[in-house]
């Protein structure tokens, strides 16, 4: 019974694109590690740009130097 | 001083029904381990059903098939 | 199908103060929000006290004073 | 390549306070242990008070009382 | 920059199947989302049998019954 | 009050430095959002080598080359 927590910025992921997720992390705790699908959990949280940081710096401001 | 994080899909939980959901788990940390409830956090986060799966689908798609 | 994470200090709680917390967190999430049971997880994390911190201090370092 | 959560209640924090603690966790870590910033994560979550709760009661009503 | 954090029980998960969850969780935000891998976490949590329940059990009772 | 989570690979970190994590995360919050130290949590999670992935290889792997 995996729990799976995927953290990505709020970048306009799909549902179908999520869904994906979903399934493909799913699919890989079955495959590697024979555990049952019925009992793992995947949830996935966006989080704003401003919120997350890297290099000290948040993503907001990367992206802004990178356009 | 513990730290108590629950995790449910967004449904409509009520600020009345989350209170009872703080008193409750800050009770069971006095009871079962005398833990101080003044140093008892619990944080609750409300997940969108498309952003949360289990049996390799989001919420969203097996509440619709359960329809 | 709610995820509840308590974390802890380590301080010896037992197997059977464990098995208590993880009744009690299920039977709160089915009393107040009727989940269901089966598909409830709950995580305890016993953390070292080297690790845990408050006021600026760690808990190590709060306890040695308390004595 | 540390990773630094940071939970606090959804009060209003700017961007630029928002920018200085991604600012400051990463140096923290970078002087405390040498770490290199350019895989530091710095997430921050921002939680409605009526979903963090201390001493048995939500924030929104520790608030309200303390008025 | 995602971040992805896969709790399990342990239960002897090997360096090798941990390397393959790492690889797999890393290819499917490169192949769902476009995410650069050089920036993605992926982190495992092992949790003892007796501190992860589901169903209102631990994991410990649970498999001692279905033995 | 603030929940500071700080993850790192386990690489001997003494208790000296964990407790300059505590202060230094502590007085970010007190600095930049007026928080109270009194009730602002730092909890430090040391990882496996074998349990950390960044660019779809484990730390261990990538320490290994880099010898």
């Amino acid at each position: 019974m995996p729990y799976v927590n995927i953290r990505i910025t709020r970048d306009g992921a799909t549902a179908e694109q999520k869904a994906e997720l979903i399934r493909g992390a799913t699919r890989l705790l079955v495959d590697v590690l024979g555990k049952n699908p019925a009992t793992t959990f995947v949830i996935i949280d966006e989080v704003e740009t401003d919120n997350w940081g890297v290099g000290g710096e948040s993503t907001t401001v990367i992206r802004r130097r990178q356009k």
